[in-house]
């Protein structure tokens, strides 16, 4: 271990640390509410690397416009062992997130939410990203298999682990599925057990469903009550969808879209238009009813789609909840 | 039959059509939006006919003040068969809503929507009863056996039938579940075949669960627009409850409460006032909801117990939906 516990000392981290705009992370420990965030899922792996920084560059400029807390950056695994049914979008294999932030998205001053799914990276590997991360500038969410039967380099909890050895500062985030609430009644005790092995904050799946995710969120704050826990931030994930075969694809990753919106999707002349006032709307009411029971919250804007203006109207949606 | 056609002719009917202050008929054969509707469980049978009469002069004496367009009167039927878990208030037969109507209820001028459970009644008395009702100010609702195995006088389809032939003026309406669409996704296409055959307006089950509820509508109205029909009004019904033995009773009979507003409930200091409110704000969000998809609405306010703090708050729901 003491290799890799090297780097973490100060100069190391390749000067990550330095000239940070810091406040996500403090702003999470302290359980802060109205932490913004906004996400992007890295280029797909077959991109050159001028490419790669060519839409690093783009996107870095369409977002500094935004008071953003952060970044975060999906990792991407192919799922369809969890979903027989055809995937709308096909299935790229995606740059590492990790890669892509290291290699391209130097300008970038501000914190990083780094997804990994544990499952694609070896022990070896996943420790040495571990001992390189600054945690002032650097958080992490792990993502377990997709499936039971998947195989997989790595366990969730072994990377748990390492993560405790190798940089117990490294906040850990977790992921929190309103519409596995909904299923099995069950995602608040998940969260729990989570937060006891060392999770900070919570960042949802896309929520549509408004009444699931405060039911999910209801279940934790008292859950926590009786676990004699304080709740973390909790971090809802909101998408606009310009298109049914967005909203096909939102479903297929496991979204429950409420058939009213569905319907006001599929007869909309401008269905980016409703489902961008659906968003707010949703913000609304999620920052209303988190503050009412006392759970700290916070929002993430995620592009599902690469299309031109779903991604300004993101931009715009994280605006609009900045303000 | 035509001995019962008789009946029908001006002067019959006991005089019911005089000093009406009619406008419900209208208004719903119009699809006006924004009926107010009142509901009411007859007294027990058991009850004598004294105490039947001040149970109906005290209840007539809390309504006056309000701006109904009239009232309903509910049918109750042992629904132990429909759900093995025990009832949490003991099922006590209550007096046949028509009787209730014509004996005690003589001072209330305005529309009354009668409730039949069709399975209680055999064809003759039915008969008797369509023929007898004025259709300037009662309107009826047949509601059909809680299971397919429970033994019954007289099925749906027949009572359909008989008021086709013995009273056609009579508008009938349609009971409307937004949670067995939640469960079966097909509740807009029984509306659409019960309008087909004649109901001129639905009332929906008590409401907890508004996405439900606005699914329902949104498929309903889609459903209609499909069959070149128009749609007809939906009288949403929302009911307050002052403690978890109503919420139960709720539950019970079929409402679905979102885990969140349950737990608001549960661990509120006074889940009267928190239920008043969350009726409020539903019926905000379903008025506004069902405005912008252009499907005519209207409210029912039921008090699902007898006690008289959750009476009161029914009375001043209803006041509060009237302005």
């Amino acid at each position: 271990m003491a290799r890799i516990v090297l780097l973490l000392k100060p100069g190391g981290c390749g000067g990550m640390s330095e000239g940070f705009v810091v406040g996500l992370v403090e702003r999470i420990a302290a359980r802060e509410d109205g932490v913004l965030l906004f996400s992007l899922t890295p280029p797909r792996s077959s991109t050159s690397p001028e490419e790669a920084q060519r839409i690093a560059d783009l996107t870095l400029a369409r977002l500094e416009v935004l008071d953003l807390d952060g970044l975060v950056l999906y990792d991407i695994d192919d799922e369809s062992d969890r979903n027989p049914a055809q995937r709308p979008f096909p299935y790229l294999p995606t740059m590492d997130p990790a890669a892509f932030l290291d290699e391209h998205l130097g300008r970038w001053r501000r914190p990083v939410v780094v997804y990994r799914c544990v499952g694609k990276y070896d022990e070896a590997s996943m420790e040495e990203w571990l001992a390189r991360q600054d945690p002032a500038g650097v958080l992490g969410v792990f993502v377990g298999a997709s499936s039971r039967d998947k195989q997989r380099a790595l366990e969730l909890a072994t990377a748990q682990k390492l993560r405790a050895e190798v940089n117990p500062a490294l906040q850990l985030g977790g992921v929190a599925i309103p519409e596995r609430h909904s299923r099995t009644g069950t995602e608040h005790q998940r969260m729990v057990a989570k937060q006891q092995v060392g999770v900070s904050f919570f960042v949802t799946q896309v929520v549509y469903d408004v009444s699931a995710a405060k039911s999910m969120l209801s279940d934790y704050f008292y859950a926590c009550a009786d676990a004699g826990l304080a709740p973390v931030p909790v971090i809802f994930t909101l998408s606009v969808c310009g298109s049914m075969k967005t909203v096909e694809f939102l479903e297929w990753l496991g979204v429950d879209v409420p058939r009213w919106l569905r319907n006001d999707l599929s007869h909309a002349q401008d269905p980016l238009a409703v489902s961008f006032d659906q968003c707010l709307s949703a913000a609304e009411e999620l920052a209303a009813f988190a503050r009412r029971i006392g759970t700290p919250h916070g929002f993430n804007v995620e592009s599902v789609s690469n299309r031109r203006r779903e991604i300004e109207a993101s931009v715009e949606l994280a605006a609009r909840l900045s303000r």
